[in-house]
């Protein structure tokens, strides 16, 4: 099935103003991860009303959609990330959040709207598809250990060759498509370091161990992790996020306490980087005769394109937007449990630019001011739709 | 006059009982710095039933006797401090705390009524007595800027030859009287310095200006404050005692604040010390591209006892409890608004035994269970009188 | 001018036995940077032994050959370094070399050789040539600011479409060769601190400003540039290789001397680092009331190899040698004068395995027992030509 | 025998040319120390003119020279060091060093002088003397273990009952007279650490342990023993004077040294510092997975004055000089090898006071310019007769 450009911009317009009604109520009616009981009933009963899709509850609060077409051919999935953040809107929206202190602070309100108007303009092409086209509206994906994890054990990628996502993303204008080979977005892992000193008097520090002057000395040494350790053609982060020790002016405490995290795309590096950590915190802790807990927490996978399907998405935005509208090596050292299914199955993922300065549509992502501009929303379903027609004509293979 | 010292433990004997009740009665009923309403009340109407002290209250919670002997001499002042701290007692005697989250955990109950014994003492001895005592009850000596100070502006040790004050001391074993020539307590300054980075994503340091980084080598590099630019034979002690910096793993806040104290003897160490760490903190900040603000509060001078009085206060105490009792150059980093007054008159503080491990009397200062062993009471009690029948009868001058 | 693989293999065979007796003939009389005077006086007698070439010496040691084909088409230049290092060998080979102190411990004989052989091969196929091939020997590659940039600017390169050159390499197994796209190798800027402080006796730090306790927070402040303030998808290295400072045990030096590299691929960042260093610098030392003198030395730009070029010569390189001989994305911090022509006009530089463990040659470039395995110099002609060819033939355009 | 000083005075006048004259022979003719064969036998010779002394050489190149009263009374030792300085005199004085790259720098001259200039004073007096006077011209101050070591193993001061000595101070202006009662001259220990990371290329610091980059951070964790690990109301310092790592700004090095001293008195505080540093040094190597070296070497003992010799000493410069000219509580951290007697027996050391800036003798000592004020030879014969006499007559003990 080919599908011109000028047939693609007739059906997006059509769904248009649904897609953006479908938002705003999403938006107005946000729900924390591993909570979108409301939101998958909406989902689903939109869904339900296309009279087109295969439903299936694989979780609680997620609906896989599944449209075979007619003929056989390669099974294409697009995924949807559906759930909220615990923060307070400081929009005054008239459909801004509703229920105090959640917000759909990441887009994906849009996400989730974006691809319920691929539904709807699939759902009346089934006729012509070749293969199957499998829509997943993914519960927590802002919560670690994520709901892209327990959608691969439920087994909604079975039999899938290609996955593709996207995330709406206001630090890229309005119009542009972001795209990328290889690593994109990083593994978000977390760590906590406890330096346990001996608490007392600010004036003898001598019969104390100043786990302040420690644990500084701790971040200190902790940059040459990054500076000296690591190959300088990787790339690495090791932030210090907290930094939490003391109450008063005249008692040295007993300990101190670090947060922050790592980000990494290499497994190795991965696998290396606490290890280089707990040398650091335990020698550093040693000099001056502190004792430490560490605590490290892996986060999602890095997100890493596979290259066939990439080529193949991106081809398919060449056609559909132009070369102006391409901007490649998008990439960010933050997570996205998207990696989950690219563990399992060939997937590329991509951005979907959102952001408009001079509407003043500009606030960084999990912002209490955050939005998008809705133009990204019918430019979401026109790139979903092109790299699904692609892949489903060309495949994956070969 | 000249008192032999069995008639001094005469006398203390029989205001032993005394004593003790009225510590007992201060303890269960503490009142803060600036509001010892009742405390000073109490004080006011003990001293009034001896009859024999010209009383005034320079402040409203504070109380001043005077007692004139017959014939001129010198005037020498003794004070005590009379309020308590904002801490929950977790003692469990008869006579603790009635006043919740206030507590005599400093030893200033004991201060009190020991002075009230030697008032009651003295208040049979006019006629004998050569000179002026006068006895200074004063408020707030544990809230800055003190009620030292206010009593000195107030003129109550006008005309004072030589003024002497003690501490009861739970880390001296009680029976034991430290003495000390010169430096014997610190100035205890404060600070607050923020630096202010920038704010942002903790996967894009280079979007920053990493507060927590930069706070960290401003600690470390404060630490060459007192290794490398203070004269080895000097005391000096800058203590960050508080790091408090980010909310969570994933944002590298903007700020970080350090809370701290420096202690310190002599004045121009204390003149130059903040100018070093401004030094520090701007050429650190300025290193990294981040800003501060840097704010130091001078606390009391330290106290440095006069030799000659110091002297003859040694040789009383030696007369009184023999050379064993004594111990030499005792020093602490802690401070004391008893520097008030020794900076307008001649004056010796010192510290009377009042820790007794073996009953479990060993808990420090302002601990929630801290407390003095009795005996020392009494022996406060002939402590002073030995001190004030010495300076009375030597003068300071000489 | 389309060449079979075969055919090449067959001309490779036949000069073959010169490249190796021209290779040990240089090893053996190895020239310093800008004193290679018999070398290029080697090179040029044995290039107007093949009656062929156009023969020009834009500098003193260099030498520059051209061979015009009989019809018009592209200018390919290919380029060799003949200088060789100060160091003194300790190879035993008959054809050490037999100057003291000079050896040709980075394979540049090698490269001079190949390129001799390269010449003698197209000398007897001018008739059968479109364009021109321009053949550079380049002297001074080893010693800042180096020949290339000489040689471009005798306007050497005038009129070339594209440039190729490459490196024997022992980290790369013979057999192999190296292609990248974009950034290869890396910009090697050198600078120079003095940290100016104030020198006295050890015992009195107070009355000294400690040069080594500032430099030494200089190095540890440094480590943020690359941790806290560069992007991490970039690549840079901060590296302090030298720190000298004091001569006795009681002495503080008045100053401190630190000595290192930057090395960088992005302009941007290669133009913010000595800003960002000197900032460090500069707080650092104000913070401890130290001076301090900054010199920051631009070596040659980074190779960053165009990717037309690249591909062509990917795809002749995958011709001659097959799939597994092709190690792509194979990237050093080292640098490389080659830069120069890459500033000019479009260029590609790779790398010629030329280790082999199993036979012992595995010693690091600028090694004193550094040697190549001579199966690579036939390689490198058969690389060389293939490259040639392809571009001749394919032009860079389009 | 009670003195009245004039008559002292006029004793001091008679020698002052011969003092004089001494000085500036033994100044001219320098010898190193352990080798102070000349210099010795010079004193031997003036001694023996003396016709009064028992002499004896109790090593190769030192002389003591007892004298013993009429009547019995205390022992009363005095000691001058003898020994010069591997140091290139600049001064171009008459008699200035004609021992080329040797000079008395210290002013050891003066002292021997100053000796002499007390023994034919004493010669003349014997009969009236109490007790016995020892002189003691010691080889060897300036190199550890030093010479007073050698001298109390050979018994110099069995049955001294107390020992003065002195050094002439040009930090001290000349007519001043320094006494310190206690701790006067620290314990001079120095120390060698070696860092022993891997060397590499400094493109590839993950390729590497960066010896310099560990250096760096021990030198700056070290600080915290005397910021953090020390009592404040002691006297320390730990001193880094010499970093010495790398050659070239393109290797990492594989080790880095540091040299440098610690000053102490306390003796507890002097056994417990090696092994802090030692942990800070492990503890920073093991950090960074660097290994290392460390030495400690204990130097003289710190010069701590006998209370009661001090007193006695400081009672007969009031009556010699008047109160203006004491100068209480002077201490340094350079050390001196005169401790080794007060290990013995009580003893104490003073300054005399010997710079004058308005003649432009100001030169620190060791300095190649180092002189002193002839005019404070006259007042160490003087100040040295005082104490002996005062302690001859008042005896050390009670």
């Amino acid at each position: 099935m080919s599908i011109k450009v000028e047939q693609l911009d007739h059906w997006v317009t059509e769904v248009r103003d649904d897609v953006v009604q479908w938002r705003r109520h999403l938006h107005a009616h946000p729900e924390l991860s591993f909570e979108e009981e409301k939101t998958s009933q909406f989902v689903y009963d939109t869904l339900n009303s296309f009279h087109a899709f295969e439903l299936d509850r694989p979780t609680r609060t997620s609906v896989v959609a599944r449209l075979h077409g007619t003929k056989p051919g390669p099974v294409v999935a697009v995924r949807a990330d559906i759930d909220a953040l615990p923060i307070v809107e400081e929009n005054d929206f008239a459909f801004a959040s509703r229920t105090p202190g959640v917000m759909h602070a990441c887009g994906h309100d849009g996400h989730t709207a974006i691809l319920l108007g691929v539904a709807k303009i699939l759902s009346r092409l089934q006729e012509h598809l070749t293969g199957e086209v499998r829509l997943l509206f993914q519960h927590a994906e802002e919560l670690y250990p994520g709901g892209a994890r327990e959608l691969v054990q439920a087994g909604v990628v079975d039999g899938v060759d290609a996955i593709i996502g996207a995330h709406l993303w206001t630090s890229l204008e309005v119009g542009k498509i972001g795209i990328t080979v290889g690593p994109m977005m990083a593994a978000p892992d977390t760590f906590h370091i406890v330096i346990i000193g001996k608490g007392g008097h600010a004036g003898q520090p001598h019969l104390t161990v100043d786990s302040i002057a420690v644990a500084a000395q701790v971040v200190t040494n902790l940059q040459h992790i990054v500076s000296r350790n690591t190959d300088p053609f990787e790339t690495l982060v090791v932030s210090v996020t907290q930094f939490v020790a003391g109450t008063t002016n005249n008692v040295i405490p007993g300990s101190a306490e670090l947060v922050g995290t790592v980000r990494s795309f290499n497994p190795d590096l991965r696998r290396e980087t606490p290890k280089l950590m707990e040398r650091v915190i335990k020698g550093v802790a040693e000099a001056h005769g502190a004792a430490y807990r560490f605590t490290y927490n892996h986060g999602y996978r890095p997100v890493v394109n596979d290259a066939r399907v990439t080529q193949r998405l991106r081809e398919s935005m060449l056609e559909a937007f132009g070369p102006a509208a391409i901007v490649d090596n998008i990439r960010t050292m933050a997570g996205e449990d998207f990696s989950a299914y690219q563990s399992k199955i060939p997937g590329s993922f991509f951005f979907i630019g959102a952001g408009n300065p001079a509407k003043g549509i500009a606030y960084p992502h999990h912002h209490a001011r955050f939005t998008v501009d809705e133009e990204a929303l019918a430019i979401g379903v026109k790139a979903y739709l092109s790299g699904i027609f692609k892949l489903l004509e060309d495949g994956v293979k070969g």
